[in-house]
């Protein structure tokens, strides 16, 4: 499959950015190694802000896919299953190249600029996942299945942020244990207050 | 009380890397809000990564005692103890100045320098309150004292990751109401077995 050149410059600025951060990486850099102009690459992106927003956008749907696939590959009850994604991440932050999550570190990188078009981003693709979440626990009949998303949330993106600190991914099977306690105890009180209702046809 | 040239330069050094980042400060930069030259910069910190070193360093102890502060000024028991350091954090997240984490913003633009000196300061921090959670945990006959301390570790790290991300306070809330939940378990997990032993000398 051929790539456009805006694909081969991305794929650059994604390496790049990844592993070094944004501001450490120039437009120079980006362009050598996507093996193109400056003014190649200026006619694809007007600016490095556009540039670092495509380098999230391109990694929002691959991401989201990956959660997924993690998940639905998983035996057992929803508590499994989203421990199950705590744990296959702790195996790929186990790898050498791994260097957290690249929504966040960008995030941090623009903390003083909250209007960034990556910001934007960012923000979209982690609504993304918590919304996949909250549905999973309505469609469980969880009552709070908003702030059990949430909760969720932090525990994963808690994970990222720890685990690049120590450089130790065991937080990161740690957080999935906490995610499973507080799924399950959802699940349970859940049960404690479905009252099968009186058959009223039967007395 | 009079300061020395090396706090002021700590001290013009924390707000411009706080407030903007670590790469897009420079020495120059620095030197200029501190008031001072290049040459005393240089004479007090030998490169700008021990700058960026006793930046973190300088925030290590005040922060501490202020979650400790924020710890012992609550009525009530562990678990509401521990929420309240997240509701305090959540207060403090609302002001317009508040950027998150300065040790995991530090972190995540130095992630491809894990030997960076200021990493190390960062991880020192973070495992100071990780033990002082521990030690809570113990001191109360929690058994799995350590994977819980890093539990809430986890949330509050990804307290600091989701609201600079969102710019919504209300996500610390809700990490705090997870981390009381995981903490009353614990407790109440100890009482089942805590079981009185037979007193046989009444026999």
């Amino acid at each position: 499959m051929e790539t456009t050149t805006s694909e081969r410059i991305v794929a650059a600025a994604s390496k790049l950015f990844y592993g070094e951060g944004i501001r450490r990486v120039s437009m120079d850099a980006v362009a050598e190694k996507a093996g193109v102009t400056k003014r190649t690459l200026y006619y694809h992106f007007k600016s490095k802000d556009d540039l670092v927003a495509a380098y999230l956008h391109g990694r929002d749907q691959p991401n989201l896919a990956l959660f997924a696939q993690w998940f639905a590959g998983t035996e057992g009850g929803l508590a499994e299953k989203i421990r199950c994604i705590f744990l296959k991440l702790a195996q790929s932050a186990r790898h050498p190249k791994w260097k957290g999550c690249g929504f966040l570190r960008t995030t941090a990188e623009l903390a003083s600029m909250p209007g960034h078009p990556a910001m934007k981003v960012g923000a979209a693709h982690k609504k993304k996942f918590e919304n996949w979440m909250r549905l999973l626990f309505e469609g469980e009949g969880i009552a709070a299945a908003l702030p059990l998303a949430r909760q969720i949330m932090l525990l994963l993106d808690g994970s990222f942020a720890v685990t690049l600190l120590h450089r130790d991914a065991s937080y990161i099977e740690t957080a999935g244990d906490a995610a499973y306690a507080l799924v399950k105890a959802a699940l349970a009180s859940r049960k404690c207050n479905e009252v099968e209702p009186l058959d009223v046809s039967r007395q």
